[in-house]
């Protein structure tokens, strides 16, 4: 009869569990980088039981020394999971209980396996921000050395991938690390979330808000699409139709088709993790979305995703800083880059000096743009006569504008591409750096 | 001949600009939002330019006087838009001319519009999150104050959607409160970015990087994910089944074909929304992945989103407001839902004061949960007996176990469900609002 | 000098090749997957050779039973990587060359390593589909048969989880079955592309155009949807408030804190997949983003994406067919959750079968519904005095309308819930299954 | 007291109902767009009622005159809204009311508004995939007969951006052109979805599911990620540093800043379209995610995603082929960036052909390929003797290497680069568009 067999119509299973349910619900495969976390939260939870009376002392000391043990036998490689270890902390439990007896089934007085779920996961992620936050500063730190080096190569800005006006090399590389930023503010974010100093405030919320994971994942997604844009532009600087930079062969693979070919892979491997990233962090906000309060089992996404992309983060930041540290820059052709129309702009401003309207002095200097285009010379080549012609305002020292180095030196304001203006970058970036290591 | 007419093979078009680009280009139609954060910019830039001796007083006051004059018209509605204005800079510099003449044209020396659109959007964001920050706190005060009147109702505690352990109402009033502190910290995060008192550091990725769109979606997604969540909870308190609210009619709507039904629009628009909001994230970072440095016009996708999530987080924010301040509850439905069976966790408690470790314990309460279900009794139904067939440490003072009001007292640790717990709650939750109105 | 060690400034890393950067670009962790497809594809492809001359037979001879060494060491668990394998291909062609001398390198004549890895990938993905296809048909079948067995038994059908009108539960059952259909259309799609019957028509796209792969992730998501909604329901027909069905043990789990619990984690799980499944769709999408044309190594992020996928797919499909085929129905409880006032509908049918235009019926209905309310009666006890004050139309026969199975039994239209046209369902499904073992 | 006032704590809004959640409700603002269809759809429906006696033939005849005046006061603007049109049911509804009087009320007999919502949309969208299908087509053509006029233009081929081989210019048009291809499949499947010829199986799944919502939105989806792929190739073409092509004047815009600047701002809106049409498909699917089953308010989303995908798409197929009609290439820049080192696998291959494996013609070829650059000559600068040091196998028929058009003519299997084949590729296409026509 149906209902004996528990089983009514077709299916494959027969039998008390369905393996592969037991499979799907089991969390043990990727919980085992938690094994310190929650050796460690069990520790403190135990003390806490004592301090409230619900322990002995000789009980506390005979848990503290078993769990040790649990860690001993984890970090020399030892520790063996039984076929009914659902999870991390059922396999600690178990164990414990094989070392200690009895005593062990006292450590869970009072809190729930979701609760431990959610406390691992915080202490986990408490380490790896840390981890990830060094890595971070370490690709910075490679970045500020070398504008520092190279802030005297010029070579061309671009907006929409057009050629707009000359900028200092020094003055890219710093808007990729002041990108690598959002760390610093969001690590204080999560820092302050997850020290724990606070108390969680409402015991429903506390085991099904997953904030901290979401911004987590968001935080990895957004410099992730910081550093798929350094590694964007770092591609094309690649190209020989660019030449600007020559990547490391360390960062580069042939072709097994075309021998001449060196391909730029760990950029482009940089850029394709966005993806990944993001998708990780899509996935959990579509879990969470309109699941009922406190703890449901779809919360065991969270882990996986953190996981991975931990992992990613780490091999991406060091790739990265592998890849900026051994980059050839190739200096002539940055500068062979430069042409004079990107002067074009400084040409308005030398009309603004002599006291024409900036909209005014913006289309006469593109009437000299077009006249150059149309005598097929380069803009530095107009006579003074020829300019005479867009306005009576041009006269000799209209010379000075066609000079690169002159150029860039007018953005001295803060943030500008003046060699001083970018001397206080690199000098507020290792403020910024100092502050982490202090 | 093909190149004469630019135009090769094919195609619709023939003509010098392509009206389906000119529209597809512009973005006026949405940037009206910003007419006002434009003339504040503007002047605020005008008086840069003075200071730095590019204006002379006269000609900064009449730049001032005329950007007043082109806010007047915006808001009286008198503004004209011609066919050209491209968007909301080019026509207010354009009407800004017609007003002043040439001196207009000053005003933007050394700014490009590129700078415009991203100051623009930073100030307009400020003004807005204010807005929804106020929004928000409403939104907790209602429910602060909702849960001081009724936090001596009790009803069912859920995890997996099962019946747990009896819980307060006020409890999950709270937890839902709590969840919507994320703003208290993002907003925060997002002044400090927005309130100019920092520099930029680097002139490229000032006109590029949209951090602080890109985190305003992602606080606007992770809310509603929270509010998503808390809808799904009251639509299931609506069903028939649960009966624990009812929700009144302004924020109901019948059926079209079913006369007797009442169904939570309002709730399942907020649910809904979550799925909207976070769209808009996914699709600008989508937008951002792998761009090449500096401006393009790709990012002209930030502002459409940014509008439309704020126009939907006031919304929401309004309407849950209104939901939560007018909702109904079945007290006595919320008592009976609470059944013995849920009071096993005490049961398992009882035999930990009674010296039992909790795990024997846990198996013990299990055992009788199982007798009972076997007998066809409640669990409080098994005599004493019974009970001690299970463990002889159940004695007569078994009895007290049996009591809702004082099972959830027993939760008196912060962030519990006692009554003085749910108190502290209050308090605190009030002194955060107390906070955001100093 | 900095140009000799290949690095300038700071880094981690000194040497050829950075480790990380090693593991960074290899794809052998996860490219096992593909050993079998590879060493067919090769064999394929030095069929193809033969032919066109650049393989004598002899040489294709020892390759192709080379190959079929190397695919019995794979089989076997015996083939050993070395660690300069980076990708399943290179592995291969390594052992092979080992195997079988210089011959081995002109299997690689002509085709690039870029060709190989998407040749495997789809012929690996035929596989792979053609199993997720078998194992949602058993889903299927297992439904109908449970929808035909179980016909008989009427419920309450809500929209906006509101009580709406009695249904059956077969219909509920077949509702779920048709929404796993889009398998059916799309696996042809996929087939279609798969069966290599079609030439490619463009070189350059074909490296490079992954839409077989986001067309699987998207079928995948688009079912896991469906699933996630199918959860949902049975996750709320599980509660203690509705109580309409009882999952097997085998697919539920206890609590580790309250000894009354059973929780519904297969349904969670499944619930919860829609997250992670549409995370690597999105990832995807957004990894292809604005990647220029031809193979970039972003491309190699489709794998994993497939591999995931395709696991998590095949363990929802098995359990989700196992918890259907081991529900047990609450028949009496799905018997009491009907009342009177969900025949309101069949109530204004029965005024527009005497006539009276439908919108002035439900208007009618409506009244009545709302003076049983006010009278504290069900619809049903209205006397037929207290209808005709809302209606002259109403008389003695009005008594037919309040007969649950007469009002099922109204909707014989096809894909009504009529006991004649759940069986007609019931046809067209197993016709479908009947055209798939075919 | 509390209840008489129907609002207990706070909250802004006193009233019947709060005018925020009547617009948060309402969809007339976008449903407008459906005014049409729901004429349409009702007229069916109608002529349904009458054939089932439900209405007399003078009532259907009155129904349908009504209906007509309905439609034609929507075509000529003079169709006046009622604050109390929640939507463009009630208003058509009430409307046809006012026309005919009561027998209007007698349309909606056995129709539920969910019924009619799903409807209109489905046959909405059978109208627009119509009028986007033949604005994909239009593109395809475009590209064709580019294609075909241009194909003896050889120019760089890319892999990871670095130079490949070499390759015609209507090779790389074609494999756009073969990229747009998705919707001619999908096409199909939503027409086979739409044409209402099959009868939709279950009536809880038709009000409930939205697969073609789904699918349409990630149609267009896989569609822009091509498109933004073709477009990116364009931005890096437009550069100075590659200057292949220059998009015509139609489609690009100058800066505000720099006079000399000309920016591709159409396709870099076509690449940043992408992100925003997949946030609305992320956006669906997450709201439809574990929803229960039948209708939820929820479904609303649906529509204003479909309208502004629908728009963005039909712009973005317009604006790309007014750029591909328009767009000027320039031959010699593409001819100038063919070099020798592009012919390094045709070195390899020409000692295949002269017998050796292509492993070791490979490594060979790379030995040239590094003389060369050591000797700071081009590749084909190499004297016979030089390259016999390498391999007694050059001799000097090597010198039939050198030559880029001999080169591309190699690639004549179907799908290659050679003019046979891409004539070819342009008769499949061109047969292609054809079968659409007919």
């Amino acid at each position: 009869m149906a209902s004996e067999s528990g089983k009514l119509w077709g299916g494959r299973f027969v039998g008390a569990v369905d393996p592969i349910m037991e499979k799907f619900n089991a969390s043990i495969a990727y919980d085992r980088h938690l094994w310190e976390v929650d050796v460690q939260g069990s520790k403190a939870y135990s003390r806490g039981l004592e301090k409230a009376g619900l322990l002995t002392k000789a009980e506390m000391d005979q848990i503290l020394h078993g769990l040790d043990k649990v860690a001993e036998e984890w970090a020399q490689g030892t520790f063996k999971l039984s076929p009914n270890d659902e999870d991390i902390h059922t396999a600690n439990e178990r164990r414990l209980k094989e070392l200690i007896g009895e005593t062990a089934g006292k450590l869970h007085t009072g809190r729930s396996r979701n609760d431990q779920v959610v406390t691992d996961l915080r202490l986990w992620m408490r380490q790896t921000c840390s981890t990830l936050s060094g890595l971070l500063w370490e690709l910075i730190r490679t970045m500020v050395d070398r504008a520092e080096a190279e802030r005297d190569v010029l070579f061309p800005g671009y907006t929409h991938l057009q050629r707009a006006q000359p900028i200092r090399w020094s003055h890219w590389i710093l808007s990729g690390a002041i990108a690598g930023n959002p760390l610093s503010v969001d690590r204080e974010l999560l820092r302050a979330e997850l020290n724990f100093g606070a108390i969680t405030l409402n015991s429903m919320d506390a085991t099904s808000e997953r904030d901290f994971v979401a911004e987590f994942l968001f935080w990895a997604s957004l410099c992730m699409t910081h550093l798929s844009r350094m590694a964007e532009d770092l591609i094309l600087y690649c190209t020989k139709e660019f030449s600007f930079v020559q990547l490391s062969d360390a960062y580069s693979t042939g072709s097994s088709l075309m021998p001449q070919k060196k391909n730029p892979d760990s950029l482009e491997l940089i850029r394709s993790k966005a993806g990944r990233v993001f998708g990780r962090c899509a996935g959990l906000l579509m879990t969470l979305k309109g699941l009922p309060s406190t703890y449901n089992k779809d919360l065991q996404e969270d882990k996986e995703a953190v996981f991975e992309v931990s992992d990613t983060m780490s091999a991406v930041l060091q790739v990265a800083t592998g890849v900026i540290s051994t980059l050839q820059i190739h200096r002539e052709n940055m500068g062979q880059a430069l042409s004079p129309d990107m002067l074009a702009t400084d040409l308005a401003y030398y009309l603004v000096r002599k006291g024409m309207p900036f909209r005014q002095a913006h289309e006469a200097s593109g009437k000299a743009v077009f006249m150059a285009e149309t005598k097929g010379v380069a803009l530095n080549e107009l006579s003074l006569q020829e300019l005479q012609t867009i306005s009576p305002l041009f006269s000799g020292d209209v010379s000075c504008v066609w000079d690169y180095g002159h150029s860039v030196e007018q953005y001295g304001a803060l943030g500008g591409t003046a060699r001083s203006s970018v001397d206080w970058q690199i000098r507020q970036v290792r403020a910024l750096l100092q502050t982490q290591q202090a």
